[in-house]
């Protein structure tokens, strides 16, 4: 079996991904649990993690972790790091689990224009992954429940922003008046239609979103809209305002000049690809695997590489 | 006892009130039951209506409606009357029940900048109710789960814009993670405190709102806000992005002269008289009894009040 330089861990709130590493950097295999942070009871981390490694626990490699593990409910709190963060500042800030068990990467805190704070933990990772060393000032994007938006440069994390994008379309759909009207949710892995055309651009239009929103209900109510297609124009509508509203805070922070690096999995990246090509915004997928890629950087700058896991 | 000269109902989704008014247009007595269009299985609106009217079943007197009742979901629908819709206008419109049990007004409905509907059911009468003919163009806005700003002049509903205001401060308190972080949601009738005032400066500011909204999670994580103020913060931010956006789409109809009239409960009034102060907006609360005064109004327009019930 090829030799193991590092065991990366992806520690989110409702599942645990790791990834056996190889000395270039590369994934040689990697393993998944429902262990989210949320699953494991009584902070039996130490039992979880074991769990989800199986075979791999006796493997001599350092281990690294980035995720809800570090947050107050997780493993060991990791406190969030200041914003501008870059990899020195991140691999400086690592927490230890016990016994060295695992290195937890931070996560990040910025404040906005109004003092009110914002958080990010586990996607610091993947934008470094995703970035190198060298960028000329631009803008990310990470789809998903809580979407991010972080304007960096040079391996820098400048300032980023957070999306209830993901969140408002699943409890509008499943508890609220407009998902009475709507049939059958669709799962955000079908791809769009268009009825997702529709409510983009209403989404990129200039309402308010708490009237905007209420057109799911009214144009079903008038025979306009497809009891079927209501989830989908809902989804274009949230993620449009999410992408007119992201660049307005993008301008104000000179990072809006070349394309968004689009950083999620496929099904959210081919929407939020149709959505911004729609807005006239340029894009550009970041390649899979930027988490292990951020893990790899950040264990390499904090000389976890050089170590196995049993010294110290 | 007091000659009825109309029986008048505010029949609504989860409630329904009914009104025994005298030959001036004054209340008598009043009635209510928690007998909304939801709580009525397999269409018994009949016998809901003798249940609430009890002993003034055998009152030789019109009866008129306005709500729910008129939905698709009601007794019989009355379809949406286009906008500018006036008294007269709704009066020839009503729909009636069979047996000529309940005269219905019609709700109306208005198309957006973008072609997109808008509808409202019961608001309409409470906006005839509350202005009289000879207004000059200016603002009413009714606080709710889903409130309705409207612009009118001279007797006639021009257009209005629904925000489902209160329906998000319902589901996100209830079923996002910003729910998580807040204690004992607060009840929309507690007076407003000093976090409703710190959320309502986030809400008239230049945020998108499903950035903004996440604060009530950030803050609560920094111990910047605490768990018992969650609620109040949500409900200042919502009510004040309503106020910012409904502004906006005012002004496009010219209508943001004056001051704006509030028609709604005490609790709800109070935080948007709050909210209205702090954005810069003059506003008056109109009287009390708004809906049976519209519900007059119109059943007077419709030639009801002359004839009894059982005449027609």
């Amino acid at each position: 079996m090829t030799e193991t330089a590092l065991i990366a861990l992806d520690w989110g709130t409702s599942s645990a991904r790791a990834y056996r590493v190889d000395g270039h950097g590369a994934v040689i295999d990697e393993r998944s649990a429902a262990l989210g942070v949320q699953q494991v009871r009584d902070g039996a981390f130490g039992a979880a993690l074991a769990a989800l490694l199986g075979d791999w626990s006796t493997i001599d490699a350092p281990r690294i972790g980035c995720g809800m593990i570090g947050s107050r409910q997780g493993w060991i709190e990791a406190p969030y790091l200041a914003c501008p963060a870059d990899l020195d500042a991140l691999a400086s800030a690592i927490a230890w689990a016990p016994e060295r068990a695992l290195a937890i990467v931070p996560g990040v805190i910025c404040r906005g224009d109004d003092g009110i704070p914002d958080v990010m933990r586990g996607e610091e990772t993947q934008i470094l992954g995703a970035l190198g060393a060298g960028q000329r000032r631009a803008l990310a994007v990470l789809p998903g429940t809580h979407s991010k938006w972080a304007s960096f440069e040079d391996g820098r994390i400048l300032d980023f922003a957070t999306y209830m994008t993901g969140e408002l379309h699943a409890v509008l759909l499943g508890h609220s008046i407009l998902g009475r009207m709507a049939q059958a949710p669709g799962a955000a892995g079908d791809a769009p239609g268009a009825a997702f055309d529709r409510g983009l651009a209403r989404g990129l239009g200039s309402g308010g979103l708490a009237h905007d929103i209420f057109g799911a209900r009214t144009l079903a109510l008038a025979g306009e809209l497809a009891s079927g297609d209501v989830a989908d124009w809902l989804s274009g509508l949230l993620i449009g305002r999410e992408i007119r509203d992201a660049r307005t805070w993008a301008a104000h922070r000179r990072c809006d000049a070349g394309p968004v690096t689009v950083i999620g999995s496929d099904a959210l990246t081919a929407r939020y690809a149709r959505a911004l090509a729609q807005a006239g915004i340029a894009a550009e997928r970041a390649p899979a695997g930027a988490a292990v890629r951020g893990l790899w950087a950040i264990a390499s700058q904090a000389g976890l590489l050089s170590a196995g896991r049993t010294r110290s």
